[in-house]
């Protein structure tokens, strides 16, 4: 008699953006005459680019013709995407990536919860707190994180690093039980927080010190406008032999709704003789296809003259929201972080409110949706975290609209 | 010091498809001049038609304008999609499956790879052998199979159903240990076999008795030509309480390189108090974030007026080349199976050449490149596939070349 993953069943609660989901639905019914805004999910509103609808357009021509069909793509990626890559995003900034340990998939979501597969199942993992859900529940589905314990919100057999005001939302290298693996993602998702090379040079050190690995977030380096701040962890010594980078097209490019992204596994990354590049193809050979040849041919596009320019100028109406957001917020009397080299701000909760109870504070009485600090963890309580993700027109109204509360 | 997941090293080899390209590229690098003519790793030839072009154009332009853009799908996919996929495959078939029990992914192997991990880690998998090696190779990546005996070709904890050509490529319902989780291919890759409705019903029962759970692969339903051969297994009585079937677009309209597919679990299928139907969303929303909606549309296209009639075409196309290597070889003396409902022919090798001797062969003689039997399991040893995917051109070459030798 076949039985459940009963690790599944340890899952407190849904998950968080399906939580948000229900309540936004709910509120909607029971008021259909209301205009509510969304800085929420973090789902992008511009359209694709010229570059990139034309590169679409394209490729889906070459698929009505036999002569330039394409069928399964190569497991790990197209060259002509693995290439451009390895150029723009890593040799152009003095990293050496080589193209065949880029991997090309359906996005950081799929690839940040699957890449705990390739580890022992006793392994312990480090995490922020507050931090992007995926990271942890994955780990929980496949039964790596002992207990829960409701009231801490915590489960036993994960280093939680807080990141608060207190530490300006920078992790403080762990002091008590060593973690195997370590998952950071600067600029940060949710606090828009970042780091110092310096500072990553630190945990790149300490991974290497310690057989540790670091799975390197960087989802949102398009977002980075002050210099200093690191694009990718290979920019930091010793990273080939300690870290994993994961890569988006989502929020550089506008690919929500698109699909695409990648990991780097640097082919000196062992345990023993055992090369994680090596079990990664394998993992990807074996379960996964291959992201569709239209899509990566969009992903080329990105990297094109035109696409360049065009995505620039995406990322900047982006960030011109967020600076309305932190400007417009801080002129109301909140206090405000993130927004400068990250898509989002994370802010304080006013007069104690609870990070729920300020979301349907924000929701009934503003029509604006965003997610409470604390679905990202115990130390995300009292934060609240909104994107730069919407039109201008409505991160104008909604910030309007909050500073009228 | 961080481990790695030591199941993935217990795989033997790497997985088939890898190894014939290595083999079929060292032949070509070293005889450039030669025309080699792939049947082999299942790969479709004919271009997209035209309607699921002309949708993808346009949602590609939907996705330049701002108002018709469109970012995260839902978890589970578009309903469009899905109300499409029920209408068609299920309702119109007399299946009750509701829209909701559908989950829309990026192709039928990353479910069928992925599927095992909602089930507990000791239970037992059941395989047809010869059988899709994604099943097995998942299984042991999750630590469910044992030890590899290397002798025998098999996992100490796999229950493996031999189909040969002494019971017509039909498994046999198991005796002894009672499996847990049975998968089960219909019509058959590799061997092309089908069984009747009749026998899958036997196969419910059995499942529903001892407390089974079938997964049901059904990638090839559109190549059944005969009648009283099931296109799913909701045709049988009781599958709802038994049975979870894996669906792909990726044969009956050419997107192996577009990435659709789709899991049905209806909400009945339970352990106790525990939906599957439930856990697989919860995997769906965590792990995963949605197929393009571009490719969506495309596969709403699929069920269209014009769809239906331009693929039923493309189906009778490969189908021509299934009677063309069935009649062909069968002329040249050969014993062949499968080629009716399926889109695979299921050849013994001539001579007591084991399958990798005959695959040498044939691309060494004949520059033809096939999928050896034995790569599918021991049973499948002495037999060898050759798929109905090229062109009409090249099988009727492919086959006089075989003749020739």
């Amino acid at each position: 008699m076949y039985q459940v993953n009963e690790n599944y069943l340890k899952l407190p609660g849904s998950y968080l953006f399906s939580n948000i989901g229900k309540k936004v639905r709910a509120y909607k019914n029971a008021n259909p005459e209301k205009e509510v805004i969304s800085l929420g999910i973090g789902d992008v509103t511009q359209p694709l680019v010229p570059a990139i609808i034309k590169a679409l357009h394209s490729a889906v021509d070459e698929m009505a013709v036999a002569e330039t069909f394409r069928g399964y793509a190569p497991d790990l990626g197209y060259e002509f995407l693995r290439n451009a890559i390895a150029e723009n995003d890593y040799k152009q900034r003095g990293c050496q990536i080589a193209a065949d340990e880029i991997f090309i998939s359906d996005g950081a979501k799929c690839d940040s919860g699957n890449i705990q597969e390739i580890f022992a199942k006793d392994n312990t993992i480090a995490v922020c707190d507050p931090v992007y859900p995926v990271y942890v529940d994955t780990n929980v589905m496949a039964g790596r994180t002992g207990t829960y314990d409701a009231k801490t919100e915590q489960w036993s057999d994960v280093v939680y690093m807080p990141c608060t005001a207190a530490n300006g939302f920078a992790p403080e290298l762990p002091k008590g039980k060593i973690p195997d693996i370590i998952y950071l993602c600067f600029p940060n998702n949710p606090t828009g927080a970042t780091i110092t090379k310096a500072q990553l040079q630190e945990w790149v050190d300490f991974a290497n010190k310690n057989g540790a690995v670091i799975i390197y977030d960087a989802a949102y380096e398009a977002y980075i406008s002050e210099a200093d701040v690191p694009h990718s962890i290979y920019e930091c010594e010793g990273a080939r032999t300690c870290a994993i980078e994961l890569r988006s097209f989502s929020k550089n490019a506008g690919f929500t709704g698109v699909r695409l992204g990648f990991t780097v596994i640097p082919k000196e990354l062992k345990r023993g003789e055992t090369a994680l590049h090596a079990l990664w193809a394998r993992r990807h050979g074996t379960k996964y296809n291959g992201a569709p040849y239209i899509v990566q041919r969009a992903g080329e596009a990105v990297y094109s003259p035109e696409g360049k320019v065009q995505l620039k100028e995406q990322v900047g109406y982006y960030m011109q929201n967020a600076k309305t957001i932190k400007d417009g917020l801080s002129a109301a009397g909140y206090t405000v972080f993130g927004g400068v080299n990250a898509p989002y701000i994370w802010l304080q909760t006013p007069d104690k409110m609870t990070s729920w109870e300020f979301f349907d504070f924000l929701l009934e009485k503003g029509n604006i949706v965003g997610t409470p600090g604390s679905g990202f963890g115990p130390s995300g309580e009292g934060y609240f975290r909104l994107t730069a993700f919407g039109t201008h027109e409505n991160t104008l109204k909604a910030i309007e609209r909050i500073k009228a509360l």
